[in-house]
């Protein structure tokens, strides 16, 4: 397979945001003595993270980056789960737990290998500058980091793909899509480009049911970065 | 100081383009037995940059990548120089020599400094393929690529250093654009950026006359980027 380059999905693909979410918040819990199920609150912000790039998408807000919108949905539950006591800071602080999220055990490990032979690079709706400090934290090697923000299109618009392969100056046919989600994978196909499976069990936690069935036009399904590395010949 | 990202000048400030353009002409000359003054050949290859950019800027030509640039003036310079005889993929190799451009002694060193205290982040005319084949190369620790290709703009043009501002989420003030021109400079000041000059004595060779002097303007005058991780208190 002639790639050039792998451009990533990010929440859910390459790191663990529910896990995360759940653990940070709960120690808010506990040091504000606030008692609420924090797992739901993970779920209930995570919930509002499409309709609300959908609201940019329909042109019924303006540009808007994942930080602000995250902050506009996490508004709408301070009441809910107790925390409207909290002060701008902290509120701060917690918003930007989603630049602090944790990577799938395989990640970084399998994001080295690929590395050697491929441009690694992040195709997130994450905002830049949340990208960037998540790979700071996380240890993610990025070669470059590409995102909605840099297309002023939130995926699953075909321009965020395309403006990836222009900003690699490579045919999109020599691009490769990895993700743990199959729409995703369906519109970078849509623009030409290859497509990576990644199985991410966990990512809604156990008792979720992702729909990771291989599909036919999938060119790699992988177990993890591991396997992808391995079926990637790195 | 409160600053927390610097942004980067490339050419001349991070890598010696002349030094590697003239090596890698005199290395293709004598394989192809061409014999021509290639320091001279640098020097206008060069030369030709800033007024291709600015037919980008003036409408006379549509947005166009750095590399399309260098290859429109190359192809100028192709039959003065002896080259017209190469094949396209030769072309195409030398044209992307741009690309593989080698560090001054302690840019790699500094920036891993730098690195250790703000985010380090190019803000380069060049395209992000160029960028980023070239960290590849140079060993070059980008937290990210930014470049006129992100913003739609060429520098100095102030929306480049507002678009690094806004991606980096920061206001302009807790940026600082560090470079060997002062020109580039003057216009990310404009904006409300700090600034580093870095002293580049040989940009322009043995023989060159940069304007090296300090201004009271500048907010720090560093003798190279150790001079500058040492002033930034890294």
């Amino acid at each position: 397979m002639d790639v050039a380059v792998l451009t990533f999905d990010v929440f859910g693909t390459v790191v663990d945001w529910r896990s995360t979410i759940i653990r940070e918040a709960t120690r808010l819990g506990e040091a504000k003595e606030i008692e609420r199920d924090w797992t739901a609150f993970a779920d209930a912000w995570r919930a509002g993270y499409g309709p609300s790039m959908n609201r940019v998408r329909s042109g019924d807000l303006p540009w808007t980056k994942i930080d602000d919108l995250h902050r506009m949905i996490l508004d709408g539950l301070l009441e809910e789960y107790g925390l409207g006591g909290l002060s701008e800071a902290e509120l701060d602080d917690l918003n930007r737990v989603w630049h602090r999220l944790d990577p799938w055990p395989d990640s970084v490990g399998g994001l080295a290998r690929l590395k050697s032979s491929y441009s690694v690079v992040t195709l997130s709706n994450g905002n830049v500058s949340l990208l960037s400090d998540m790979a700071r934290h996380a240890g993610l090697p990025w070669d470059i980091i590409l995102s909605a923000e840099t297309a002023k299109h939130y995926k699953r618009d075909r321009e965020v793909y395309e403006h990836a392969a222009e900003m690699l100056s490579e045919p999109p046919e020599r691009m490769m899509m990895v993700a743990a989600h199959k729409g995703d994978l369906e519109a970078a196909r849509e623009v030409g480009f290859k497509t990576a499976f990644v199985r991410r069990l966990l990512e809604h936690g156990p008792d979720g049911t992702p729909d990771v069935e291989r599909e036919e036009w999938m060119d790699v399904y992988a177990l993890d970065f591991h396997d992808l590395a391995d079926q990637m010949g790195c």
